[in-house]
């Protein structure tokens, strides 16, 4: 199966891509959808839209995983973040691609073996688990792998929540 | 013009429709979108989108002005407003239609002529600027009708933010 991981944002979305077959891991695509801060805001949502559309088309993943969002400062910023995952969300389903979505704890817990590892650590481990020689920058695209294989391993295990 | 007004929601998205010309304002269509709690997120969001569209089809209207958002309580309900606040604002530019938001205090400015005006002294005056013998229910729909006001004398009066 062909995962594709996004880690949600505004001015900056993640996206990993993977394959997971015979319990192995192959990355096949990673970066970031970046809009810009000057253009208002619905042109920026339909950048994300147009973007992931385009990626989708092109790798066609059997699953999208998404971070689940949880805020407890700046307001603003949750507002727009939330904006654009409602998009990420909804782009998917107009491709037809099934969702998933984990929290930032499932996904520590996955790659790293246990729940309080910091970010370094769980990188780390996305770059071993993927057999990368570097790990993945910038960190919005290690991120999206990482809860890329969260959902490998869910999804291999029959514990999926698609 | 036709001005397309929305109260943003997550189960519950109030839209009302306007023309205005002349310096006279006409109701055309008020209601609401439900999305149903049984179904998963990317279902209710892409139900947003295609009864949006189809409502936009329909009327073609030649902006579209949105509430913004504030939150100071839930934050599981903000999340989740504000992601289908960003699918509202991406419909739009789908559509083509120019884009518009405002507070909840220009809105009362506008409709109500002050910004202290309680809930029901704004729906009275929605009543009263479209010539409705009640007052539009529900809520959700009179809130989005008085968002339409707004940007019609907003425009109309050359200090429109499209």
């Amino acid at each position: 199966m062909v995962v594709l991981g996004i880690d949600p944002g505004y001015a900056i979305v993640g996206y990993g891509l993977i394959r997971y077959e015979n319990n192995r891991l192959t990355p096949l695509q990673y970066g970031v959808i970046r809009t810009h801060a000057k253009l208002p805001i619905e042109d920026r949502l339909h950048e994300i839209f147009t973007d992931l559309t385009k990626l989708i088309d092109a790798y066609k993943p059997d699953a999208m995983a998404v971070e689940k969002l949880y805020f407890n400062t700046n307001e603003k910023t949750a507002i727009d973040v939330s904006q654009a995952r409602g998009i990420i969300v909804l782009t998917g389903k107009i491709a037809g691609v099934p969702f998933a979505e984990y929290t930032p704890l499932q996904v520590k817990m996955s790659v790293a073996g246990y729940g309080k590892a910091d970010k370094v650590q769980v990188t780390e481990m996305t770059r071993r688990l993927l057999g990368l020689r570097k790990v993945p920058k910038p960190d919005d695209a290690a991120d999206a792998l990482a809860i890329a294989i969260c959902h490998a391993h869910t999804a291999g295990s029959g514990l999926n929540n698609i």
